[in-house]
């Protein structure tokens, strides 16, 4: 899994049946370097499964397993907000959230 | 998934037959990035479930969840369109499209 | 999937049991960029399902949907030829194949 | 596979209920490079299922595999630390572990 | 798959039951550029499943395909050596091994 920041929604009328009712937010990947969280790598659509909001720090999971939630089940999705993070510790020291 | 712009097509005669009767785009990946969408990364040949067509600002699957749509149920595919992009909305601002 | 030009093959004698009798192709991945056709990333070794020789541009799969076709079924591969590509049209011109 | 240093750990309270009880670990990959163990790419967030502690030198497994593991079985997580790394020798040489 | 050189071995004494038994190597991937095989990428830790050692040319596979030699069958094991390799042939020439 990866940590990212939500930083916004997509919104698509014509898609995959499965899709209906899904909540669709761009979000952007962060990683740990030098004692802080830093942007990385490319921008992701994932779907939220645990009610996350714009602004929020979450952990997301992708590829086969990320049809594993309630939501997502047997979707064609490859990325899903499985988690909101409260913290990230690295070397006893709380890195501030992006 | 990503978001992409649907630039061209692919034509393959000689191929496995559960590619008959796809249609193969190729599309070209976008990022959100200081505030606007931009290319970014290689472009993928994909195909389409929900009547895309070049020009047009697409969602897309890749890995094991491209075979979940019922164009490529069981197909050799791994990257499949399943949405046609409305909007990306970032920080309360819409993105213009590419 | 992605476009790629057939460059070589690869011979390993002592390998998995369900190798046996796979032509294994060196293949080199192809992307559109400023309306053309141009190398991109790492050479692969895909197993080859529809005939395709050196010197071919084919369409190629990676993944789990690398198994999906009935040369790869079942076997430890993660890379299988699907296509030969007979053109590639963006933005309605026709790219030039490498 | 790759190495891993685990450098933190992350904790989310709201989440997909198969995380309940999870440990989840922010590791750093290292690669062999030059005769070394070196920093590369993106540090990730992944599910301890070996007993595995900060300063820890780990392996780690990605995708479909990471649910493979009594810890993540048919939870949506795609990375997970399946072992505890004593030695790495590189050319009949023991390298430094990070 | 991709070609690798055998560069050295992991010990791990605390891992997955899966483990146990197998043997992990860690594998220098190589790739076809400019006429010669020229390293790239990260170094990656790979199960042997055809009695390769450390020197050898092999071809490696990843992803969920890795669990489909006998002896990685349903371990969380992310990358597998599927062959040893005697030649890599490009436009009609044999390739210097690594």
């Amino acid at each position: 899994m990866f940590i990212a920041k939500v930083i916004g929604n997509v919104v698509a009328t014509q898609k995959n049946e499965k899709f209906l009712g899904m909540k669709l937010l761009l979000i952007q990947p962060y990683i740990s370097r030098d004692g802080k969280l830093q942007i990385s790598g490319s921008s992701v659509v994932a779907v939220d499964s645990v009610g996350a909001g714009v602004g929020e720090c979450v952990l997301f999971t992708q590829g086969s397993s990320a049809r594993l939630t309630p939501t997502t089940k047997d979707a064609p999705v490859d990325a899903v907000i499985v988690g909101i993070v409260d913290a990230v510790e690295v070397e006893g020291k709380l890195l501030e959230k992006p």
